[in-house]
């Protein structure tokens, strides 16, 4: 049960209030990957340019993520640089030097094809939808996308919508989409344009599905350091999908594992800068902790 | 198993983007006592003035709630008005009349000093302590407090926590009260200052607790039509409360079955302005939306 991701592999340089990070391993993609790779096998579709170095290559040997697709091309790579507020809550971007990232069009290698899981990461709508052209019948389309589409290119993204069994993005981008304030009709709006399950991602607050059978709440893990936010998005993303092409289905019940995996595996990844957590990380802490979202939420019936 | 709680009684006018109200019943011990009223019999120590009407009595009469001690006297009702922000997420206070409420000494009459229960309404911390000096060894002291005091008052408040089991306040409160933004450390200093127990609201993001055996999550539930947040965090601490009286204990199972009811309550409280909601609801509906709360937070171990 292989996951295809196409996103961005890229370079962060990172300031929160607890240091600083000059150009370390950045990107959607790279976060998804490395989350992802704990539960099924997973094919990267990106572009890195001649800088790209060995060092952050080797965060994704050895983890069943395949690197046919990662693209190298001549020029710099993508790199983002960004600076955190003191509560985490709120950042500032430096610059954004989209660099070869800015001509990237996916090409889908063909043993990609038949991945049975797709995520598309935040990138132009219309290569979200020419990703979905270059594969055949997916069991589970999942998909990322940002303020920036959705405000210059509404038309193409509702297209692309119409393609998404499963759309994650978060409360100010769900709002901005669906027009909406209240979550829950954001949710029935955004369901309407064609995705049958909506996540909303919201940080330190948590997570809310919205599916066919009811809502779902889960709260984020409380962390007593959270020492940089930067990729928690795609680093759930990964793990609620890693988990959902393990299990092999979108039965209610594995959604709603999938977002504790999902958020178990973001509650990792702000621990540290870039992925050096994620890469550390074991089978069984993800286990362990899994156990402890158990904990946090559970209650008994009256 | 009664409870005793001494807060205040007021006139609210209110303003939301979903209309107003003038001069409608307010004040946290008014939401409280409607809300324990479910679980327990309440005991309310308050003061209003001459104005006070029957039609606001009303709400307090045929559900267990005893008035001996809502002391009436010369003057008009504390009476505050204030406006929400269109997303509900801030509000603005257009005035506050202390008005009697001013001189308000709370006297707890005798048959009321062996209340088992004691919740201590947002007054000067020094007017707590002195209720508490007029009751009984009460098996449980629940306490809620504002910024206004802790930022005026903080050693008189401190002092007052030494006597409390259970401190309910919300995140701003937590982060100023300890002098840290992240929560867990935030939790850990305010509950060695004598609150075994700390719950903090977040709204409409829920409600963490943390307690001697750990921590536990619970979202708010996820309303298509929040008309007005007034009182939601007194009508959660009166379904806190009043759920722990009638259990008879403060163990874990039941301090985590108090936060969902307590969220239970306060998701009805928010449908209509004023009590109009809570003064109308009844224990079936209550334990449907109990039930609910755990099919929204339920999820499957691995």
């Amino acid at each position: 049960m292989s996951i295809l991701v196409v996103g961005s592999v890229a370079y962060d340089t990172v300031e929160t209030p607890f240091g600083r990070a000059e150009r370390v391993l950045g990107g959607s993609a790279s976060f998804f990957s490395v989350a992802a790779s704990f539960f099924a096998p997973v094919n990267l579709v990106a572009v890195v340019g001649d800088d790209f170095g060995e060092k952050e290559m080797a965060a994704f040997r050895g983890r069943g993520i395949d690197l046919e697709g990662l693209e190298r091309t001549a020029g710099e790579t993508f790199h983002w640089a960004g600076k955190y507020s003191f509560d985490l809550n709120a950042r500032e971007t430096i610059f954004t030097h989209l660099n070869v990232f800015e001509f990237f069009r996916p090409r889908i290698p063909d043993p990609y094809r038949r991945s049975e899981h797709v995520f598309l990461g935040n990138i132009h709508p219309a290569l979200q939808r020419d990703v979905l052209d270059q594969v055949q019948a997916p069991l589970l389309v999942v998909c990322d996308t940002m303020n920036y589409w959705i405000s210059r290119t509404p038309d193409e993204l509702k297209e692309t919508l119409r393609r998404v069994d499963v759309l994650l993005i978060n409360d100010a981008e769900a709002r901005e989409l669906s027009g909406e304030w209240n979550m829950v009709r954001a949710a029935r709006k955004i369901r309407a344009m064609g995705p049958s399950v909506l996540v909303v991602k919201k940080g330190e607050h948590g997570v809310l599905m919205f599916a066919e059978e009811g809502s779902f709440a889960a709260p984020a893990y409380p962390l007593e350091e959270v020492f940089d936010p930067t990729g928690a998005g795609d680093t759930f993303a990964g793990g609620f999908m890693g988990y959902l092409a393990a299990a092999g289905g979108r039965a209610e019940v594995d959604l709603r594992r999938a977002v504790i995996m999902g958020s178990t595996l973001a509650s990792f990844c702000v621990e540290a800068f870039s992925l050096d957590r994620l890469v550390r990380l074991t089978r069984p802490e993800i286990d362990e902790r899994y156990r402890l979202f158990k904990r946090l939420t559970h209650f008994e019936g009256i």
